[in-house]
């Protein structure tokens, strides 16, 4: 049901001739009206639980039509490129605490806090790191501790209205979503595999009413990336997503139905705002507890936290290195 | 928990002496910074399934301090006032087909659909009704049909993007979430009431860890407003929101938890979306069936529809008539 693939490029920009023969290559009529000549591109990872972002700068690569309102945003389009030029006005940045478990992914990349002027309205408790990786300029946002209770704000509100207001903010080229997931051992996954979604629906959003069952599933088919899968050697998978941690027979029932090796609690309205808003992502679900075992999920989950936000660690910056100067189409094969 | 009801103020305004001298009577700080001297306000109504949404227009009542940077949104501040000043700019409009459900609503109101330019970004099927009613300016946002199936957004993650992009474009004053629920007769509840949500909560998060159990609830405290439900005879319960049309034995068990009268699928998520944005929120739920009685609720509810979209279309109205003028204190009795 996505069409991201086809609609967007990652493109290598070495200047106007070459970036025009690409997108002459690949028919990407939507790119025709950039001015990057001479620019590099951008990414940027996007953290439910821990993950990341990617966005270009802005005023860059805004393919306005002539004659187009400049009120009416048409939606981000897809560019990852190299160093991005410098003299070229930066993203804007705030103020925000770290939160615990994008921590070692926002160490591993060297990115910074943003500070003193927020893209997001005050009173949310998102937040952004942002930095220059391989030639992209990647943002990783979160979405922060809950503001009365103090916890993470997990769950598909939250992530999804961070994926919202990050796209609109920073019209991102490529969406990362870096998180945990339980794994079915019947599938083939174990603790500590770094999953790449297929496809995205829900499990917990039963409407027994005609054609309203399937909106109530959702299924997303996810960006095409064969190519990065088989070359960084994931493991590839659908997911199906549900706001509890815990699974019932009803939950079971639908994640069977939905042929889900990883289940997670925000990958599947992630994928709904990406598709939505016509951005390419890439969905990587580490592992943290395996579902059909005897153990129980919230200590397997627990014990397992820290381990699947160090293979998302070193998942992120090897998917990062790997889009670089590549398009869409380059990351899967036709 | 929230503290909506508190930190804003619905001012009736006649002019900057008398909008000052109301908000020293009710130590309304953060008015302070109006400009408003002589202008009107504006009311706006979000419909799930049916519904409305109050906003002001673009530029005014900013409550901007000097030396903030304007690129630094301070969240929505609530002003309901008389005739909005046709001498300023109005909202941006853009083109949207009707949808059916508000459409009684819509007509009532005789509000117009936007056109040609969006507030909102290209690919996203909401849809925006505007007009004025009892000097207020009135906006009805809807989630608009699936692009893929057809039918309406419903359910929390459309309904909470929604919220937040309306919120950010049109900085309303008051936002009215008017939809339909499935009422418990054990509790009071009969079918064609109009409630008034006085606390929200979720049931089908379920995090069984420590403080998650409660942010997965996350119960938020409506704005209160016993002065309106008893002066236009609404009645009054809380509110239990989860992402499906039927019910599962886990899901029952958390309602009952929540101590709830009515059960929907987008309110829980609208509150949130208000709380964390400041924004007072008044949450009208016409039961379009009874969970506890021995009917199918995919029947009644389909049979009832249409009942409910007429009795939200009597109420909002009433509504907008109650609280034009008045400030968010006077709805409720100290």
């Amino acid at each position: 049901m996505s069409s991201r693939g086809r609609r967007s490029q990652l493109a290598w920009e070495e200047g106007a001739g070459n970036a025009r023969d690409r997108r002459l290559e690949s028919s990407q009529i939507e790119l025709q009206g950039s001015r990057g000549r001479g620019r590099g591109g951008s990414v940027a990872t996007l953290v439910c639980e821990v993950g990341s972002y990617a966005s270009q700068p802005a005023n860059r690569f805004s393919f306005r039509a002539e004659g187009e309102r400049s009120t009416e945003w048409r939606g981000p389009r897809i560019w990852v490129g190299r160093k991005a030029d410098s003299t070229l006005p930066r993203q804007l940045k705030q103020s925000w605490l770290s939160l615990a478990e994008a921590l070692p992914l926002v160490e591993t990349l060297q990115l910074v806090e943003d500070e003193q002027i927020s893209v997001f309205p005050s009173g949310v408790p998102w937040k952004k790191y942002s930095g220059e990786i391989d030639g992209l300029d990647v943002h990783i946002v979160v979405p922060g501790k809950d503001k009365t209770l103090g916890v993470d704000s997990v769950g598909t509100v939250p992530c999804s209205l961070l994926t919202y207001a990050s796209a609109v903010a920073l019209r991102p080229n490529l969406l990362i979503n870096a998180g945990t997931a339980g794994g079915f051992q019947a599938k083939g996954a174990n603790i500590g595999d770094v999953y790449v979604a297929t496809e995205f629906a829900n499990h917990d959003r039963r409407i027994p009413i005609p054609v309203f069952d399937k909106y109530g599933v959702g299924t997303i088919e996810a960006t095409p990336t064969g190519n990065l899968i088989r070359d960084l050697k994931f493991k590839e998978g659908k997911l199906s997503t549900g706001n509890s941690l815990d699974m019932t027979l009803q939950d079971e029932e639908y994640i069977k139905a939905n042929d889900a090796t990883v289940k997670d609690m925000e990958g599947a309205a992630v994928a709904y705002v990406a598709n939505m808003l016509a951005i390419p992502l890439i969905s990587l679900k580490a592992v943290t507890d395996i579902v059909d075992d005897s153990k129980p999920t919230v200590e397997e989950f627990l014990k397992n936290m820290s381990m699947a936000a160090s293979a998302l660690s070193n998942a992120v910056p090897l998917v990062l290195k790997y889009v670089s100067g590549k398009t869409v189409a380059d990351l899967h094969s036709s």
